[in-house]
């Protein structure tokens, strides 16, 4: 069976990992018949936002602690991933990745990556095996992949342009489909970029999953 | 289009909301041709648990505002439903059923239930408007119907005893598949009482809130 690596980015849209992109991330990884392994950054989040209120709350929380929440305890700190063990790559959307996993949503324009978000992402690329970006994941890819690397944010163009400042080739995407930049193996797809509903997320993020794993 | 309330526990299997099984359902209810609208007791959840490391983290977090990040901040106080504004109630399953919608993880003889979501499951019961209950939910049938109510929490023994004990009549059932307690308009399945993993929980869950839409 295909192993699949997902990092996840915290627990909640607005400070880690989009739930429901995370969810359907790993349904579709089992019904496309491979399996799936969770990872996460032992580091703090950014920030804590109230998701009810939509501010901050001023509490400290740990992104591998709450990511755990959506992999149900099921997940193993990122710096233990060895790419040697797996097959293909996935990562889910959600704020936590602009906030936890770079400096993305700070607008600097020398965005970082975390340490080994960005050494587990270049070990796939340079294994050349598969991996897929959903919604706002796909900033990190210029800086993983270098210039030219095709990817898609939906088609907001502030960050469209901002993927393309850091070398990357926006291509915009409607939110059932997925772009594959197929010398690269590398897949992306806008979910809650575009998407107004759980069903819309689902039928991009299904169907990236399936060429994700087959090409694994 | 018919409206299906959704109660959230909180956010996280440990100690809140099971994270898989209300996303799940918020896909099945949309996938149905029904609109979800989340809801949540404004309570202190009766602990907080460390997914990661499985023990209590001495926080202190509010349902409400947890149940936020599944609901991406679309969620409403629970002592605002207006049971005459919806079709259908849903409960998917984690411990928060039992720690913070009720007592019954303290293995209190005489459980009780939040006095919201008392009060709207039984209003839901009153009015005859079909109600699911997903994973350990189905704790709270036989105080919310009374003696003779149906319902299923998989086959843990403990479980469906104390279910019984309750004034409930358990009925074993696999999982993917759902009870339907037909005079009464009340569903249940057991989910990750039994699953082993995303796909199978899914597919009791899809099943049941079909007919819940259905029936509605």
């Amino acid at each position: 069976m295909k192993k699949v690596a997902v990092i996840l980015a915290g627990c909640g849209v607005y400070d880690g990992a989009e739930i429901h992109e995370s969810v359907l991330s790993l349904l579709a990884i089992e019904q496309a018949g491979a399996s799936w392994h969770c990872f996460a950054p032992d580091v703090d989040q950014h920030h804590v936002i109230n998701h009810a209120a939509g501010e901050e709350s001023g509490e400290t929380r740990n992104v591998l602690v709450e990511a755990a929440r959506i992999a149900r305890g099921d997940v193993k700190p990122l710096s233990e991933l060895n790419v040697n063990e797996f097959d293909a790559l996935l990562l889910p959307g959600g704020f936590g990745v602009a906030k936890n996993l770079s400096t993305f949503a700070t607008g600097d324009e020398e965005m970082e990556i975390e340490k080994e978000v960005l050494r587990v992402c270049k070990a796939f690329a340079t294994a050349e095996k598969p991996a897929g970006y959903v919604c706002i994941s796909p900033v990190l890819i210029p800086k993983v992949y270098g210039p030219g690397a095709k990817g898609t944010i939906g088609n907001d163009p502030q960050t469209a342009a901002a993927f393309n400042a850091m070398g990357g080739e926006h291509i915009d995407c409607p939110v059932d489909d997925f772009v594959l930049d197929q010398s690269r193996r590398l897949l992306s797809t806008p979910a809650y970029m575009l998407a107004t509903s759980v069903s819309q997320a689902n039928a991009g993020i299904a169907k990236l999953v399936s060429k994700l794993v087959e090409l694994a």
